[in-house]
């Protein structure tokens, strides 16, 4: 990296767990963790127009490059003069590889991969072969992730290089190299397999990065900075050592990947963590669950991205007091005069909306409340990280900033 | 009334036409006139929240009552404090009688009734036995319109009284008359016995409301206007002979209503505006295509409601310069990185969104995209209403306020 502030610092520590507070730099912002990053898979929180944003507490979104890629295009978005400009985007942007989209949407039509499996899906059996049997619709080869499109049945090729031409296209702050996903239930001798995959497409991603970083400081006036991706699955083993290798690869920042058994996440996370540099700041893909929040916090993670907020608020489901989930087509709430949590300080809540009034709209379908219900459940979840950074910054401050 | 403020006074007259500009007072507010009432079916203007309504220039919305009686119901609403406790609304509410509603969705599943039919529609006759030969669906009798609701095949009568009743227990500031709504090609005959019926009913609403006035000025502390409205089809002599009957009687305010031939809108209410008294507010029931409603402020209207533009916006259809309308699903937007138009100072024009992302955003079914057309378009039409009374103050003030 050229001389600059760093990506990176820890401002304090929690001496009881591996938590941290901390500043993640980037040319569109501060991103203070620990932090969510809100889903804008197509550059747009659903339901959530951009002036709602700040309300809401986002700081940061998370674009899929997948979807992008598949429309409006990369090209295209670079010709609008990135996804910054083209979408109005105030805050940091982090892209996604396109690899789990690919493999999830692209491969198997209505038997989509999950990030946590609950254990009756597993225990039945249906979307054990998800990874290594669905060759007909896509394939997993040495060369990367070959898909057919889930709008058109177009067949792509997403490489390594590719996944980060296209994250460097869309001029977001934060990349992904390209990684497979393995599904939990895959035998040991396939997770290997794997993950020497992802090894090596880490190699040519952060080859790629470094040769398209000076064409993109030309035309954006940054480069990225590149997460690089531990897998391993549910074995101590290999998740100790692709945490030692990702560590120690020229790559600016550790995503931790997977898909896993529910309560498989903190001990995976324990053991990356354990390997990990503390410089390099740590994002955990695709968990939000409130309780893993906490506990992934606790195991030192600093950034989280998650669609629950959101897709759980076109639902009509809300975040009611102490992250409880209210279903707002429950009867009950059809004359509840109340506010979804009366300790919210969200704009939803403190309009006085009540839950009679949200539940007639979730009820009617009104678009009206995909907006307050969204607005409210991200700012319920980025209070609670709020509150975790609270907690870490009150137990005293650190000065080793990482370089 | 009880001695206060009146409803409505005319600031200025253009003196080349009936064009006229005024204040319509409420206890939620004023209202200048020329203006157009957003449409909020639900007590929810669909797709914009309510904390973006002053942004799109938004100064009241019309609730249906049809809708809110069936859902959440009207005693529900009432109890929870009318609905502008209940829906959070800041503005004045104006609501209709659910006479149409209870006719074209209460009726005929898929045969909906419209506002204005343009002459193809008029020409293949699918739509001319809608008035008299519905019986099966639902019935006009002199007591009132007997309809099958549309969400659960349940039979409702809603007779003028019941009407006024459920307006009463929403609180609405502005109240109409229960009217029937006639087919522009019913035989002259059907319009004269119609209006003989629409007449009567007035008659009964009156009682109902002044009924009904001491009991809600106890509970919500003021008692609505309410609106007479005016029928007779395409003919003149109906017309005139309506409006000077809705004209005398004891109502706060007029309506004018029907279903229109597309070219017969401007004579209808040139008609009935010679026969009506200079100091009521005059409102033209469900009109709002930008040619109709200049040339209804030019013959005297004071005020408008219409869904065009949040229904245009909801199918990615935006106004353009000059109010033409563009489909953003048209391929030409793809990479149009102009705005929805260059002369609007709407929040959507002003954040740079382009028409290429907008675009992106509609193709892709984004629920944002409903939220920044939708502002846009009631920006954009509510900038005519108020060029129509910057032109109309231009030209001169007036002293005379209505009584």
């Amino acid at each position: 990296m050229p001389p600059r502030e760093p990506l990176f610092s820890v401002v304090a520590r929690d001496p009881q767990s591996r938590a941290r507070a901390g500043m993640l730099r980037t040319a569109h912002g501060i991103i203070e963790t620990p932090a969510l990053f809100a889903v804008a898979t197509k550059a747009s929180i659903k339901a959530l127009p951009v002036w709602l944003w700040e309300a809401a507490g986002v700081q940061a979104v998370v674009v899929n490059t997948y979807h992008l890629l598949l429309a409006p295009g990369a090209d295209r978005v670079a010709s609008l003069g990135g996804v910054h400009q083209f979408a109005r985007i105030p805050t940091p942007v982090f892209s996604d590889s396109g690899g789990f989209q690919a493999f999830s949407l692209g491969v198997a039509f209505g038997r989509s991969v999950s990030k946590v499996v609950r254990s009756q899906e597993a225990a039945d059996g249906s979307r054990a072969s998800s990874s290594a049997q669905n060759g007909a619709l896509s394939r997993i080869t040495n060369d990367g992730v070959q898909f057919r499109s889930h709008r058109d049945g177009s067949v792509h090729l997403l490489t390594p290089e590719a996944s980060i031409r296209v994250q460097h296209l869309l001029g977001s702050d934060l990349i992904v190299a390209l990684d497979e996903c393995t599904d939990p239930l895959a035998p040991r001798e396939y997770q290997e397999e794997a993950l020497a995959r992802t090894h090596r497409w880490l190699a040519q991603s952060i080859a790629a990065h470094q040769q398209f970083a000076p064409e993109t400081r030309r035309r954006l006036g940054w480069t990225p900075a590149l997460y690089g991706v531990v897998q391993g699955g549910r074995y101590e083993e290999l998740r100790r050592e692709s945490a030692r290798f990702v560590g120690k690869q020229e790559v600016d920042a550790i995503a931790i990947g997977g898909s896993f058994d529910a309560g498989d996440i903190q001990s995976a996370v324990h053991w990356v963590v354990e390997e990990l540099p503390e410089s390099k700041p740590r994002h955990l893909l695709g968990i939000g669950e409130p309780e893993d929040i906490r506990a992934a916090v606790r195991e030192g993670v600093d950034t989280f991205d998650c669609v629950q907020p959101t897709r759980l608020a076109r639902h009509g489901i809300a975040y009611g007091p102490n992250l409880t989930r209210l279903n707002l087509r429950n009867a009950r709430y059809r004359e509840d005069s109340a506010p979804l949590d009366p300790t919210c300080r969200c704009m939803t809540c403190r309009s006085g909306f009540s839950r009679a009034y949200l539940a007639h709209l979730v009820r009617e379908r009104e678009m009206a409340a995909a907006t307050y219900l969204t607005l409210h459940n991200l700012f319920a979840l980025n209070r609670l990280l709020r509150e975790e950074r609270q907690r870490i910054l009150s137990l005293g401050r650190s000065n080793d900033s990482a370089a």
